[in-house]
């Protein structure tokens, strides 16, 4: 039986002309937030996650009687419920409810590689090991897409894109893709010490306001959850390995 | 007095993304084969390099009279005089004349820089101390794009970017990209064995037919060349440092 194929793409400006057009499941990522909150709340017990990309479709679902997870420039909304960081959604009362979650770069992300794709799955640092687990049983290619910050590559995803990529090669999947073997070099490179070489990283410096150093370094603990958050009719429901 | 910037795109497809939107210069990047073969032809004495995209274009210049370095899927056209390794251009006869060079990725990529930049230079690895102290006598900002393959990531174009970007780094220039950082530390990581470390790309494979090991060789020799080209009226033409 011919290897599975793993494809890295570190932006969505990059997916189209990926190599891998079809019978694959897509791994979105999009580590500084919503892919790691996302991650967080599933694996805290969220029943279910609905990725909406902009403020007026968060601020209707919040109309229709949805709790909606909302911030821009690390200010809650007037109308939401909860921030977009990934401690924001450790609260009692959130357990076995429906959540709303504004993300432009992640629901884009989303909704993009489901066009095409047989599944789509979340990924963040907090379930690489229970990916890996999820994608070897499936048996099929694996793309894993980089939701970047507006279009650009950037280190977080790129490490994560890595971190996966090296356990799906070591499983037995194959690459002809220098992305997947660039990220996976790199996550050799860091991966003893993810926090201080992502601290020299654009996006970190960006969100210096945005999200606290335990958010900062709670988003890089590896392998903290068995769930896999699986894309099925618009929501994000967890799937434990 | 600030720093100059110097930023990296991995690709033609995420350059309209960048940071750095007006006065910079552009160095394009393509090292198997196109901006190697033109480095390596204007140092040998070739008197300018004249980009173009297509073959139509390349045929219509051989009949104006020009000397065509054509070639497709590593043979040579009926009416080409020479082909596009870095080798071919090492011939007597050829020495200060000069030279139409077809190149889709290149051309495409040297016309998209010329768009909106202060000055285009083409760099490889034989001119990366060249073009480290040009750029750094030209005191503006940088923006290296990779012409990549098919607009995807690949390694050759990026370890070149990352032993630019290192020495640009070392003068004074800041940057805010992760690209840049990630491909410094790809650089750090190759630098020792750069022919080894590229064999596993995927590139490399797809241009085993094209590229003899001779050649692959010397497109990963650093600094054999103080000739920087200069994008000047649609002709490459030699600055020595």
């Amino acid at each position: 039986m011919p290897s599975n194929k793993l494809e890295v793409c570190f932006s969505p400006k990059l997916y189209e002309h990926r190599l891998i057009k079809r019978n694959f499941i897509g791994v979105v990522t999009d580590i500084f937030r919503a892919t790691t909150s996302i991650c967080a709340a599933l694996d805290y017990g969220i029943s279910s996650v609905i990725p909406v990309a902009g403020l007026e479709e968060a601020r209707e679902m919040k109309a229709r009687g949805f709790l909606v997870a909302c911030e821009r420039d690390g200010k809650l909304l007037d109308f939401a419920d909860i921030g977009n960081s990934p401690s924001d959604f450790f609260r009692d009362h959130l357990k076995a409810q429906e959540v709303v979650f504004s993300t432009t770069n992640g629901t884009k992300a989303i909704n993009l590689v489901a066009e095409e794709s047989d599944e789509v799955i979340v990924g963040s640092f907090l379930n690489v090991k229970a990916l890996a687990h999820y994608l070897e049983r499936k048996n099929e290619n694996v793309v894993i897409l980089c939701a970047s910050w507006k279009n650009l590559f950037n280190l977080e995803d790129t490490l994560f894109a890595g971190a996966l990529a090296d356990k799906l090669l070591k499983k037995g999947f194959a690459t002809e893709c220098d992305s997947a073997k660039a990220s996976v070099d790199l996550w050799n490179m860091a991966k003893n010490d993810l926090a201080g070489y992502l601290r020299k990283s654009s996006h970190r410096n960006r969100l210096n306001h945005l999200l606290s150093e335990s958010d900062y370094l709670m988003s890089l603990t590896l392998d903290k959850s068995r769930v896999v958050p699986v894309f099925q009719n618009g929501k994000l429901i967890p799937f434990k390995v």
